[in-house]
């Protein structure tokens, strides 16, 4: 009688395959043949799909659990559900390639299990999300698992019986997607980087079982009027030169989805074109997610990001299979994808495989260059700048974000800098409070320091007013307003600038940077930064430099607090700062060195009158043992318009194994402000026995006007918002 | 009238050359014509090669500086006269590879200025050593300069003028060596790794000048009496295996000397048979110095040690090329060679690049076993074993250092353990505290933290007993006595089995300690650690493990001191360590979980009624930022025979970029111990759902004598002084 009853349900809404055959999702009968072929040939190809077949080969033939969902992230069940839909997916591969019949059971037995498993579970016991989800302990996850069953279920759909189809697509697939469209529907509806692989989990799902309805509602909303959806989350998730307003962590993860269910829709639906959306925007977001990497791969950690997260993570590994399919081999992509050591198994990996095989000229790293990326759909929203100097191993990249908030993993850090050399992180982000896929620590999520800390404003390397964070740490409030950007010039090889103004980060406090990437005629490169604030009021001004290195020598005596230490501060991320040393400085520049790996940095501060720093530790209110310890210097003022005024140098190296030290010192040897008011800012450093002198516009950015400086050593005439000169040449 | 005092004083003492061709020191004649046609043939000589030349192209036909020495290490004028030497030396290469005068022109127009400089000076400003040197702050850096200028001077001895000789031998070289021999006369002779530097100095100018008094006081001491010198440096600097008593930091500085000295030797005086005095001696010591590395090759930590050292160093380069000169090659070398990736410029480095690029069979990784290196001159001192489990990348080191004190470089550590795994050091040893070449750390040298913290016991993972170190930190009472190894077992492949014991640490304190490195029929790799400790007085026993890490989890509540922090105590290294948790423990098993690089340890530790515990870190009175920020976990018990049993079990792997854990949770569920006296330790472990036995005999350690173990569930016979069980058979 059950079997009755769910025949003549499932009936109801199933339309019969017209012609399509299967499989056609990950890959078609077509590729499949390259596929084969190309195994032979490409050693990426051959080791990529040798590494998968060992995988699953310990499975083949043998029970493998599908066990009541119960722990969190990390947990045994969680893990397991996880690679299970691994699992089908890889076994779905090696079934279309070898033809065993084997890997198709393994994926049949396992999707019967979860047919009848799916339709019983309600929340996960351990769903502490706002969107919880049923198999896992969030949506998420369950999106995961549908967007790989839907594959490795259309990859065996030949194989199985109609009977079996129709148990699997009731018992295992039609709760997820009930459960996504409807108890879930707002967040299905969201346009939203999870929603994204709901939408691609509830369509690959459509596209396998030949389901209209299904791809409709991934493609434009539960309610399918295109407002939300696939199409929508392609035109509103990123900025128009791609940017993806979370940042380059979570575009690494978005895309994922996005490429699979593209590659899939346009195995099916070619005549939607979905690669060329929106000026190929799925290329363009990969791009810029791949720029905004360090030399060693990791993502720049804007927002809430792991560090160890690099561009060989599997999800970058389908992109550039799946865009060197759609859109054709691109060299830069093969750089990475040498790296990476593996391919995807259908034609995109073939491609690639083949043109490591055989092409010559990959160069050895990513054509990184100095990139503008707006923010917003429309751009509208600010961006983030990185500006680059060097070439290869030498590659120094200054990040520059004065992007919108960035959504619930947003930090409150407008006009911050970080600074990359040499492929270590310089001047730091700490990224996020995690560690994923521990049990142990809170199954894996994001920690309570993570938006107690690494989210707060101090945790950055910009203006903190009155120890409080922007926005007063309020996502909403960060949300309704973003950076401008004023002006930027990218054209000059040894110079690239950058200016930018925040206006809603604190009430009635104005802020505005320019930070000048130099790199000097002796080869030196530093950076100029210029930070005015501006203020009815007077308030406490902090500018954090969190660097990342081991002190080495600063200019001015401070006081140490050795026998005893309490934190800086009794909130906004201050309380999870150890107080280490502190000093008030009343000369007119105050000099740290500290050393990163091989090679030397100073910071050098302009000190008006006088200023307070301090050197901080991350570790303090940390019962748990979640903070990496990391220093920090901070300079300190009251006032109400004020300048800050930084140089970091680059200088000198050591090697600790053939033990040489060069140029432990810097070459800044004075700064003095000629000139500062709400028009212009002028400042001559004394670098060695030469000048290097900066004069910048505050109000009038446009590229054409003439401005002039004159004074008792100088007279000078520039057009634009700047000029920089060293030894009384024009850099 | 000057120069012709000059002469008459120089002819008083120089011997004319009877026959001997230059070169002679670092290459001969013949050894060249292979150099020449060898750099045509092998990549690696010609690399290297063409490494040389651009260094010394940079400032052929230049002026190049010789100042008048002023400053520390890590300034101007001291690393000045350091690249000078190896300019010099190179040159000398250069010019006998390519027959170009120009090389031969800088090296005499720099031996002319220090002709001219040398006998003008007096103790360096700087000089803060009890054996001040004249060029550089320390005589050390002067025997360099000796070493390397004399090898300098050889090979461009036959294009100079009989008058340039002259000048240089008198000028450049007799006032330094004056300055050993005569002045600093105790410390030429000392046997200490100083000396050799001076001894073979000495004896490359006395080779080079043909100057039979340089060269026998070289060989045989000041007073020519065979006690001193070059060869009873050979006699009395290693033990018989070939360790050397400061340790394989301190080996990898002193080899090279050695090894320069004895090529020159071997290349004049081939009767000395230098290479196989002491039954190849300098072999053997290569050797050790090799095995005590890790898996990245850097030296194993013990004693003063800085962990950026590793065999890639110059000193290796030059002391592997060597030994494949006089030695034959090695296969095992060439491992290493292949990772330097750079050969030195005589038949040796010939022979070593010829190797590499003939070779098919060069392993990847030196060929790590399990070894035991006694310590003194007859092997009487104690010693240093490292027993290995594990095999490639998956190797695991456990170093156990029952040494003798190491003479000034030497740490309070009797009985230490570390540990290493995967290549990663896991139970650490803080290394030195020191910036070698940075001028602003107290100009590269020993930081005052160095003998106030890194080489006290509470830095190290051995008994610290109330608070106080070995031997209340004097070297001298060090020295007097040393550890007595008690037994080991390296036969088994899945057990290595070691006991030490120290009884002259603490007055009325006899410490013991067994440890058992296990590779369970599981896979799993675990440490047992039985540390015996007998007073005839109560005692406060700090019991620290200095982990490498980040903590994830303790299986115990504890107090953590999150909004102040002070220092753990007063004294003894122990001012430097900021207090950040504590606990009383009363249960019988205290775990703490922490992750290294991609693997989870765990610390399980018995506890017999109660112990306190303390989660420290470095860097409390610090003022100067000098002390790295490392963590430890510190048990402490008030009693007088104490056991203190750990077991480190080295489990699971986490993978950030894919986002998997796996084994986050240690197997070992309780620790049992069923007898405890005198005469035996036996000890329970649950691990999973089976049993790990282990019995020990704590005084007889006859390998013959058979022994029993009975209770209500075991019954047990072996013989021998230890037996591990697991699941009911003897692993």
């Amino acid at each position: 009688m059950l079997r009755v009853s769910i025949l003549i349900l499932f009936l109801s809404f199933y339309y019969p395959s017209i012609g399509q055959q299967h499989p056609l999702s990950f890959f078609t009968k077509n590729e499949l043949v390259e596929i084969k072929s190309g195994i032979k040939k490409y050693p990426l190809l051959s080791s990529s799909f040798a590494e998968i077949k060992s995988q699953v080969d310990r499975y083949v033939g043998k029970e493998v659990d599908v066990p009541f969902p119960k722990d969190p992230a990390g947990g045994y069940t969680h893990d397991k559900h996880k690679s299970n839909y691994m699992l089908m997916f890889n076994s779905g591969i090696l079934y279309n390639i070898t033809g065993d019949a084997r890997y198709a059971l393994l994926v049949k037995n396992m999707l019967l299990k979860y047919a009848a498993l799916n339709p019983g579970l309600k929340n996960h016991p351990q769903a502490t999300s706002a969107f919880p989800g049923h198999i896992f302990w969030q949506a998420l996850n369950d999106a995961n698992w549908l967007v790989y069953a839907g594959m490795a279920y259309d990859m065996v759909y030949e194989n199985l019986s109609t009977n079996d189809r129709a148990i699997i697509e009731k018992g295992a697939f039609k709760p997820e997607v009930d459960f996504f469209t409807k108890d879930l529907k707002d967040w299905f509806d969201l346009l939203h980087n999870h929603s994204v692989w709901a939408c691609a989990g509830v369509g690959i799902v459509g596209l396998a079982s030949n389901n209209k309805d299904y791809v409709d509602m991934a493609l434009y909303g539960v309610n399918k009027d295109g407002k939300r959806g696939f199409i929508a989350q392609m035109d509103s998730l990123f900025s128009p030169d791609g940017y993806y307003t979370e940042g380059p962590y979570y575009l690494r993860y978005a895309i994922l989805p996005y490429m699979l269910f593209a590659n899939a829709l346009n195995n099916v639906k070619p005549e939607l074109k979905v690669f060329d959306h929106r000026d190929r925007i799925l290329q363009k977001a990969l791009f810029t997610c791949l720029q905004q990497t360090n030399l060693n791969g990791a993502f720049f950690p804007l927002n809430d990001a792991l560090k160890e997260k690099d561009y060989t993570t599997n999800e970058l590994v389908t992109a550039i299979g799946i865009a060197n399919k759609a859109y054709g081999v691109d060299n830069a992509l093969l750089t990475v994808a040498r790296k990476q050591n593996r391919v995807i198994l259908n034609k995109g990996g073939v491609l690639t495989a083949m043109a490591i095989a055989t092409s010559k000229n990959i160069p050895d790293y990513f054509p990184y260059k100095s990139i503008e990326s707006t923010d917003g759909v429309k751009g509208e929203r600010g961006g983030v700048s990185v500006m680059r100097l060097g070439a290869g191993q030498d590659l120094t990249s200054l990040v520059f974000k004065y992007a919108s908030q960035g959504l619930s993993h947003g930090h409150f850090d407008r006009l911050n800098i970080n600074l990359f050399d040499k492929g270590n992180e310089v001047l730091s982000d700490y990224g996020s409070v995690r560690f994923i896929g521990i049990e142990q620590k809170f199954g894996g999520r994001y920690l309570p320091e993570n938006n107690l800390y690494a989210a707060q404003t101090i945790a950055h390397n910009t203006l903190v007013v009155d120890e409080r964070s922007h926005f007063g740490a309020n996502p909403a409030f960060g949300e309704k307003s973003n950076p401008e950007k004023l002006f930027s010039d990218y054209g000059n090889p040894s110079l690239k600038v950058m200016m930018a103004k925040e206006a809603g980060a604190y009430p009635n406090v104005d802020m505005q940077r320019s930070v000048y990437l130099i790199a000097l005629p002796t080869g030196e490169k530093m950076v100029a930064d210029f930070f005015n604030v501006h203020s009815g009021e007077m308030h406490q001004y902090d500018f954090p430099f969190q660097y990342s290195g081991q002190m080495i020598s600063a200019s001015f005596p401070y006081q140490s607090f050795i026998n005893g230490q309490q934190p800086l501060g009794k909130a906004n991320g201050y309380q999870f700062i150890w107080k280490e040393g502190a000093a008030t400085i009343k000369e007119n520049l105050a000099q740290l060195t500290f050393l990163n790996n091989r090679t030397y940095y100073t910071i050098s501060t302009w000190i008006k009158d006088s200023a307070e720093v301090f050197f901080g530790r991350t570790g303090a209110n940390d019962p748990n043992f979640n903070l990496r310890h990391e220093p920090s210097y901070i300079l300190r003022k009251r006032g109400d318009n004020e300048l800050f005024l930084n140089v970091i140098e680059i200088h000198g190296k050591i090697d600790p194994v053939n033990e040489f030290s060069l140029d432990a010192y810097p070459n800044l040897k004075k700064i003095n402000v000629l000139q500062h008011d709400d028009n212009y800012s002028v400042a001559e450093c004394g670098i060695g026995d030469k000048i290097l002198l900066i004069a910048q516009c505050n109000k009038n950015f446009n590229k054409n006007v003439v401005h002039h400086f004159k004074n008792a050593t100088y007279d000078i005439t520039w057009s634009g918002p700047y000029v920089v000169m060293y030894d009384g040449k024009k850099i």
